[in-house]
C-alpha cells in the first residue's frame, strides 16, 4: 500500500456515507410532479413517491423491523416495488427480493436462508408460501399487496394491507446515516445444480452503480437511453438484480416512468404506445412475445431504446426488431456483478448506417461503462491478446461487485481469485475494446491448445439447409484434449448424413473461421435437443448423457 | 448509528477503493482517436493522453517524488495540466494547484504551507519564483513547462524540461491501489484579510464529483453540457477548483476538449469558432471581455452553452448573451465545495420562449444537483421558509466538500456547523427548490429584524437616471440593529439629492419589495467606489471608512 497522505477529518466536519437515501434528493427538487405509472391502474408523481416511502418506513418501523433485519417482497413489477427498493434499505434494513418463480421449496429455502423478518406479498403469491408455510422458520408477520379492494383472506400471519398501513402511518421518517458498507439488498441466483446461492450489495455500491449507469446511459449522444425526456418501462423483473439497477438510476434523474406489473405481452404493448415509453430493458424471449403481438404492427417504436440482456441478443432478433423499428442494445452482466459490465457502443459513423444495418454492432458485447475494468485471461490468469480473435475469460473489477455469496463465502472462491471476478464466460476482445462474448466457459470445447466455440460451431452447423436445430458439447479426447460432438435435428423431411455436414463445415476451415480440428468426429442425429427449464439447450444434461 | 448488516469482505475480494485513476479508464476505450486540443499549438489522441500521463508518472518517479509528496504546477490552461490532474495524484502524491495570480509572496506562503516537493512551472512564471526564491523552504527540483523551442534558462533548479522528460521515460507506470481518501488535491483561497487558506480533496471526492457531475450536466436535455458529441473549453483557470472538476468529467466520457492557454480574447472566439466549441465554464469578467471583441460577431454560438460562476450572471450579461444566441446558465459552489452544488435547471417550458426571454430562469442560482443537500438557515441553524422570500445562510452536505483548510482545521469551525457546511451566503429558496442567492452574509444588512440584500439594493439605486454606480453597506444602528449607508457616483452632467434617491426607493416599498427601514438614511455622492484586486466591490473597506 502506497504511503499517501491523509489527514484525519475535522472534529466537525460532515462524514459523508454513500447511502441509498441520497440517491432520491434530486427527483422532488428536478421534477416534482413527473409521473410514475402503474400499468393500466393509477399513477402518482414523484412528490408521492416521497411521501410513501417515508410512510412505508413508519408502516414497516411499526411493524417491528429494525435496523440490520431482513424484509423480503413478492410483487410483479409496481411502483410498490420502487418503494421497497428506496424505505427498506433506507431504514437500515436488508430488502431481499424474491424470485417468485423459483419452486415453492427453493423459494422457502432462500426465506430462510436470507433469515426474511417480514414479507410483503401479494395476494397471488399466497398459495405458494401457504403451500410451504410450516417450513418457514425465521418470518414474523407479512404485509398484504393487492390490485382489488380487498387483500384476500390468508393463513398466513398477516400485519394488515398495503395501502391501508400507508394511510395511517405518518408521512416523516427521519432516516438514518449509517455504514455505507451495510448490505442493502440481497437476491439469489440459480445454478444448475445445488441450493440458490445469494448475493448481496451495499448501500454504497448501489450509489456508484446507479451514478455510473447516468454517466453511461445518459451522455452518449448514440446511445440516448437515460435522459431528462425519456420514459422508462422495465421488462426485467425488479426481484432480479434490481431490474439491473436502472429504476434507481431513473429515480435520481426524475424521468417518467412506467410500471407493467405482470408481463402481458399485449398489454406491455398497449403501455408503450399510451406513454410513449422511450427506454426498457428486456430478456429476448419477452422481446420475442412482445413483437408477435398484433398490436405492435400499428406502435410507432423508433423511438423505442431497448437494452437486451440476460442471454445473447442475436442476429435475427435485432433485424427482426429493426424492422419494426426497434433500437436494441446488448446490455452485459449477471447477477454478481449488480449487473452493469458493458453496453453496445455506437459511434456516429454507425449510425450513418441504415438501422437495419447496425446489427453487427449493436449484439456485441459492447465495451466497458466508465469505472469498470474487463480483461480476459487463460487459464493461468494472464490477459489473451486484444485481436479480436483469441479467446479468454471475462474477468471484471468495479466498484459494486458482490464481495461474495451471502454467508458463504466458500461458494465464492471460484468467483474471486486474484482479485477479479470470474464471470465464467468466455470471449474475445477486438482491438478497439469491445468485448465478444463467445460462450459460457463451462461449454467452451479446449481442442488442440484452443478454445473453440460451441456456440459458434453450432451456428455454423444451423446455416446447413437442412439442420433445424444443433448443440455441439465438448467430449474427452486422448490426442486433442476435447473433440466437439453434436446433435443435430433435421428439418422435416430433409436428409443429411455425418459427411455432408462435415463437407459443410470444411468450407469455414478454408475460409479460415475454424481450424480443422472443429469439425466434430460424432454427430447424433437426434429428434429433440434437451433444453432446461428456461429454454436455454441443457448442456450439462447432453454431456452427461454422453458420458453414460 | 443504526445497527445495520454488514458482513466481512470474502478474503479473496477485491477492495475496490475510489481512485482517479478510474476515470481514465474509458476514454481510451470509448474514443481512443478523439482529441485533445491545445489551442493553435498542438493536439493529440485519448490514447496519446494515456500514454503520456503513464510516462510523467515515470518522470516524476525518476525526479524522486514519492507517494506522499506534494507536487505543485504553475501552468496556463495546457493539456499538460490535464496530464498534471491525473498523474500526481495517480502515483499517491498530491497535486498543489498555485495561483499564479496571487502575489509571489502569498505564493511563496501557498508553497511552503503545502510543502510543495517538486514544482512544475512554465517559462512564464520563471520571473515569479526566482524573485522569491530564498524564501521557498521545501522544493528539491522544478521541472521547466515551455511553448518554445528550448526552456528558459532558469536560477531554480531544473531538473529538466517537460517534454524531453517525457519523451525519455518509459510508457508505462503501475499505478498502484491505496486509501481512497488519500489528499489528491490542494489549493488556496483568498479572502480579504490574513493569509490564503488550503482547502483539499481526497480521490473518493474527486471520484464523486465527477460521476455526480455527469449526472447532472449530461441527463437533462434542456441543458445538454457534456455529451459525447460536446467539443468543451474551460476558461477558468486549471489552478482554481481543477477547472471546476469539468476535465473530469470530460474525459470520463471521452469528450473532445480544447485547452486555450493563455485567456487572451481574441484566441478564445477564434478556438470557439475552429473547433465549434459547445460547451464552457466562465467567470462575467472573460465572458464580457470575449463578448466585447470583434470576431465574436462573426461566429455562429448558438450551440455554445456556457456555465458562469465565480460571481453572480447579471440579468444585463445574460440578455446580451442572448442576443449573441449564447446559452448561459448558472453554476453555484465555491472552492470549498469541489465546487458543483447547483446549476440553472431548465424545464422543457422554459425553452418554450424565445433565448431572450428566458433570462429569469438562467440567472437564478438553480437547483441542487444530484447527491447535494441544500438548507437555507437562520442564525440559530434552523431552516427558514421555502418561500421564495425568506432569507437565510446557504449550508450544504454533499460527498465531496472540504474535511477543513489544510494543516489548520481550527480555521474551518466557522465553515462547519451542525454537520452543514456553511457557504457565508444568504439566499432564499422558492417553493420549487430553486435557491436564488441574494448577498454574502457578511454583507447582507441585518435591519428591522430582517435580512436586506445590499445587492438587492444596490440594483433598486442604480435604477435611479443620474446613478452610475451604488454600493450600499450596513452601519450600526441602537434601534434597527443596522441600517444601510450608500455610496452612489453620478452620471456626469447628472444631479440628484438625498431626497431625490429616498423617494426613488418608497416606490419600491409601495410594490412590497423592500420595507421602509430598507430606505437609507445616509447616501455619500463619491466619485468612485472602493474596488477590490479582482473588482469587486471592497465593502470591508466602505465599511472600516464610515467606521473611522
Amino acid at each position: 500500500m502506497a504511503n499517501t497522505r491523509i489527514l484525519p477529518p475535522a472534529d466537525n466536519a460532515y462524514q459523508y456515507p454513500l447511502l441509498i437515501k441520497q440517491l432520491l434528493l434530486s427527483a422532488p427538487r428536478y421534477a416534482p410532479d413527473q409521473e410514475i405509472v402503474y400499468a393500466n391502474k393509477s399513477k402518482y408523481t414523484y412528490t408521492d413517491l416521497v411521501d410513501r416511502i417515508h410512510r412505508l418506513a413508519n408502516a414497516l418501523t411499526d411493524a417491528g423491523v429494525k435496523p440490520g433485519d431482513t424484509v423480503a417482497v413478492m410483487d410483479w413489477d409496481t411502483p410498490r416495488y420502487l418503494e421497497c427498493f428506496f424505505a427498506i434499505p433506507m431504514i437500515g434494513a436488508v430488502l431481499h427480493t424474491i424470485n417468485v418463480r423459483l419452486s415453492p421449496d427453493q423459494i422457502v429455502y432462500t426465506m430462510n436462508h436470507a433469515e426474511d423478518d417480514l414479507v410483503l406479498i401479494h395476494d397471488d403469491f399466497l398459495p405458494i408460501l401457504e403451500s410451504v408455510k410450516g417450513d418457514i422458520k425465521t418470518v414474523r408477520k407479512y404485509i398484504q399487496l393487492t390490485d382489488e379492494a380487498q387483500a384476500k383472506s390468508t393463513s398466513l400471519d398477516s400485519a394488515g394491507e398495503y395501502e391501508a398501513l400507508l394511510a395511517n402511518a405518518h408521512n416523516c421518517f427521519d432516516f438514518p446515516d449509517f455504514d455505507e458498507n451495510s448490505i442493502a439488498t440481497t437476491f439469489y441466483t440459480t445454478g444448475t445444480t445445488g441450493n440458490p446461492k445469494g448475493v448481496f450489495f451495499s448501500h454504497r455500491q448501489l450509489v456508484l452503480h446507479t451514478l455510473a449507469m447516468t454517466g453511461s446511459l445518459s451522455a452518449f449522444d448514440e446511445m440516448p437511453m437515460l435522459r431528462s425526456s425519456s420514459v422508462y418501462m422495465p421488462v426485467t423483473p425488479m426481484f432480479h438484480v434490481h431490474a439491473w439497477g436502472v429504476p434507481y438510476a431513473a429515480t435520481l434523474l426524475g424521468i417518467k416512468q412506467v410500471y407493467p406489473g405482470r408481463y402481458e405481452p399485449e398489454l406491455l404493448v398497449d403501455l408503450l404506445k399510451e406513454h410513449g415509453v422511450t427506454f426498457s430493458h428486456c430478456v429476448p424471449t419477452v422481446m420475442q412475445m412482445m413483437m408477435a403481438t398484433e398490436s405492435i404492427k400499428t406502435a410507432d417504436l423508433s423511438n423505442w431504446h431497448v437494452l437486451i440482456g440476460g442471454s445473447a441478443l442475436t442476429r435475427g432478433l435485432c433485424d427482426a426488431g429493426a424492422k419494426l423499428g426497434i433500437r436494441m442494445y446488448t446490455g452485459y452482466g449477471m447477477s454478481e456483478t449488480c449487473p452493469l459490465l458493458s453496453t453496445t457502443h455506437l459511434k456516429p459513423e454507425d449510425l450513418e448506417l441504415p438501422l437495419e444495418q447496425q446489427t453487427t454492432q449493436r449484439i456485441k458485447t459492447g465495451i466497458a461503462v466508465p469505472m469498470v475494468e474487463i480483461e480476459i485471461t487463460d487459464p493461468d490468469g494472464n490477459p489473451v491478446a486484444h485481436d479480436g480473435d483469441a479467446k479468454g475469460e471475462v474477468v471484471a473489477r468495479a466498484p459494486w461487485l458482490t464481495q461474495s455469496y451471502f454467508k458463504e463465502p466458500e461458494k465464492g472462491e471460484e468467483l474471486w481469485q486474484g482479485g477479479w471476478l470470474h464471470t465464467g464466460d468466455v470471449a474475445s476482445m477486438e482491438p478497439d475494446s469491445t468485448l465478444v462474448i463467445k460462450d459460457r466457459i463451462k461449454d467452451v470445447i479446449k481442442t488442440g491448445g484452443e478454445w473453440l466455440s460451441s456456440l459458434d460451431l453450432e451456428n455454423l452447423i444451423s446455416q446447413h439447409p437442412a439442420i433445424a436445430a444443433a448443440a455441439v458439447v465438448g467430449v474427452p479426447d486422448e490426442k486433442w484434449g476435447e473433440r466437439p460432438h453434436a446433435l443435430v435435428v433435421l428439418k422435416p423431411g430433409e436428409q443429411a448424413t455425418l459427411e455432408d455436414l462435415q463437407d459443410h463445415l470444411k468450407q469455414f476451415v478454408e475460409s479460415g473461421e475454424i481450424n480443422k480440428w472443429a469439425i466434430p468426429g460424432k454427430i447424433d442425429f437426434v429428434d429433440d435437443i434437451p433444453k432446461t427449464s428456461v429454454g436455454k439447450i441443457n448442456k450439462k444434461l447432453i454431456r452427461d448423457q454422453l458420458d453414460n
